[in-house]
């Protein structure tokens, strides 16, 4: 008897990344109601599932949906505007003012709806999101079918769209109120950056957090400048004060984190923090190299984030998993530090748990959903092949993604998107903001 | 009365490199008899000339096709052979023991096709090579219709292709002499390194290059070992060897150039030596990183190079641009270092400088050869597009070339090779190898 299921993917390699350090050849991966039924050899697959759906991937390495641990979606519609400036004089005199004349609830909506399109093409099927109007990030990633955790960003200063900290959690939270239950979005609370959170609001989002069950993202020691200024005000390095107002935890994503000393490392490692690492930005902005290897070395889970693509400008973690390796490497003069297989745990389960969704997604296994990413080396450039691993690290480009799939549902088919809106809509908003954003 | 011209390109930008940092919009290049014979808005264009082939590119960017200032072309055969290994375990463990088994004039031109190929689609028009066998490179250069320099390698050891550095020259220099008078084909002396190649050797090699009038194409300074081995064993650094000898002067391009004291770049600086900086190698090999902006506030021309596709794994100038700059960055700390302009000026004309050849290519002017690259920025992710010189660094990718062209003919048309030989014939080559060299 055959047992019917709803997609079978016969992948000429696959890696799981669970179990850890492995390639599969030649096997299966069978879906039913959207979630990973079995991972086993194709000639025994094929002859136990009946299959609604058969894919063939005779070239391709099968891997989990990758998960991007920092964006800001909707600065997409920024991308390039200002480049090879220092962050504060391109955050001043560039990113601020255009946000302040023209973020609205539809440039979120638009910009947000144009970066998970490019991100679904490169296999990025989770985004962790900060940014404003999280209800209109929220909607273009419902309608995109992508997976994502929607920041309810706090700032003390005003924006266009809120007023304080107060005004940031409301607007914030009745969005997530609206979203509730929902299978592929869920909310987080996004402290900027202790720089321009104060404590008492600090305080109101750890508290806020630990009552809503939420994970807490935020910037942290991005640049020297950030640390020694924390120094200055507060007495106390940025981590620390975190941990002084009780922010600390198993539930905190700390983005960027390029400025750690050891006591920064075992802070983050004693709470249980993750890192969201952001190597492109980091290094266009020129905030530093963070010490990925030492908080890896801690324990410390440490995922990769793309960043916005104003200081990117690729939201592509192909590029980021490649960077996170020959950063490290030239950094620490080791040629062997984030190898391959490290670079792909990073870029997807570390992600997942990082998020607290590694019960659900990460990795190719049996009860898992079925996010999953194939990339096609069977191009020039991609042959020969002999380890498929190393090559989706220091080969393979976010091009050469052919399939992907979130939930079990295609999201690209044989290099194709296969979204609700076509290629041509989106073109077409990108072009009306360029117009708009120029002048 | 128009003037008939072979073909006129119609660009939405271009960027000649030469003048320096300009973007012309809605301008031509008019193309006769494989010359650029003039760059004009394209309403003058249109009207003045009668195209025997007219190309409307009107979400491109025309830049000059790219010269790759360091590559080992045939070892794209090795591609991800052996990853995540410090420099010598590399060498010792992986590379060498297959040379040593698998190079042969067939290996040669069969890799150095498959490179020149993944070259041209990527937008690259020029290489600056090293290997073995150069009369085998040549002929794959030739059927690829790439321009290249092709290294005549010395070094002090046998290697299956001669026995001593006397063999290496007389093999070489009779490839030389076969291949003189080609249009896109030349030859440089190219002794391997200052540790593999004697005193007398380098000084033969200086005098030839001098007598010959040819490039010399030298590794130095990639490692710091080898620099404290050359200061153990001569007491002076490898480069002040190098000049001791008289091997320095403006024909020599010297490669990786990693770690350089104040002498090292005065030195290059004062006998006008040019750099082939090859960033993504070094970092994944974990050399380190070569103080490009010191370079070039001396004076010093700077190119880009990919090195062979066993320690990249890409032949990517778009990829070398970025990680140029991207490098520069994190290591000076100023995010203003290697802006796009430069990083396109290195790709292009510091490249054709290097090689004594910018009278002829490296820049959109009017006699030069047309040797050209289109990249389309239409594609989602390159959208909006508010900078094309910024986009072409920071956010396309050797995916989005589109056209190509060496000495007017063209090579690449709307992403597809038009070349002798067609994808099949060499994925069927790439694959006869990675089945020898996997046994």
């Amino acid at each position: 008897m055959t047992q019917p299921v709803d997609l079978l993917i016969n992948a000429r390699w696959i890696i799981p990344i669970e179990p850890a350090n492995i390639v599969l050849e030649h096997h299966s991966v069978a879906v039913r109601q959207g979630r990973i039924l079995a991972v086993m050899p194709q000639h025994e697959a094929n002859g136990q599932f009946a299959a609604a759906r058969t894919v063939d991937l005779p070239d391709h390495v099968l891997i989990p949906g990758l998960v991007n641990l920092h964006g800001h979606s909707a600065m997409s519609l920024m991308r390039g505007i200002a480049d090879d400036l220092p962050l504060m004089r391109w955050l001043q005199e560039a990113i601020w003012p255009t946000e302040a004349r023209h973020v609205t609830r539809h440039f979120v909506h638009d910009g947000t709806l144009l970066a998970a399109a490019e991100m679904l093409r490169g296999g990025i099927t989770t985004c962790n999101e900060m940014y404003f109007y999280p209800d209109a990030a929220a909607e273009a990633f419902e309608r995109a079918g992508m997976r994502a955790v929607v920041g309810i960003t706090v700032l003390d200063f005003p924006t266009p769209f809120a007023s304080d900290a107060d005004d940031y959690l409301r607007k914030g939270l009745a969005a997530r109120d609206q979203w509730r239950r929902h299978p592929r979005i869920s909310f987080s609370l996004a402290p900027h950056a202790p720089y321009t959170v104060a404590d008492a609001n600090l305080q109101r989002v750890a508290s806020l957090a630990a009552e809503l069950d939420t994970i807490i993202h935020i910037h942290v020691h991005e640049t020297a400048g950030e640390v020694h200024d924390s120094l200055a005000q507060y007495g106390v390095r940025p981590i620390a004060r975190l941990a002084a107002l009780g922010l600390l935890g198993h539930n905190v994503v700390a983005v960027h984190a390029v400025h750690l000393d050891d006591s920064d490392i075992e802070l983050l490692r004693k709470h249980g923090c993750s890192i969201a690492h952001c190597p492109s930005s980091n290094m266009k902005l020129a905030s530093g190299a963070a010490p990925v290897m030492r908080a890896l070395e801690a324990g410390i889970p440490v995922g990769l984030g793309t960043d916005g693509a104003a200081s990117n400008n690729r939201l592509d973690l192909f590029q980021e998993m490649r960077h996170a390796s020959l950063l490290a490497k030239v950094i620490s003069g080791d040629a062997t530090a984030i190898p391959a297989h490290t670079a792909l745990h990073m870029a997807t389960l570390a992600g997942a748990q990082a998020l607290g969704l590694s019960d659900r997604i990460g990795s190719i296994e049996v009860g898992k959903e079925a996010d999953l990413c194939a990339v096609a080396l069977d191009a020039l450039e991609t042959r020969p092949c002999f380890d498929p691993a190393s090559h989706l690290v220091y080969v393979a480009g976010r091009e050469h993604v052919s399939h992907v799939w979130v939930g079990g549902e295609i999201r690209m088919n044989k290099g194709a998107l296969m979204l609700q809106f076509n290629d041509t809509d989106l073109l077409g908003l990108a072009a009306m903001w360029q117009t708009k954003l120029s002048n």
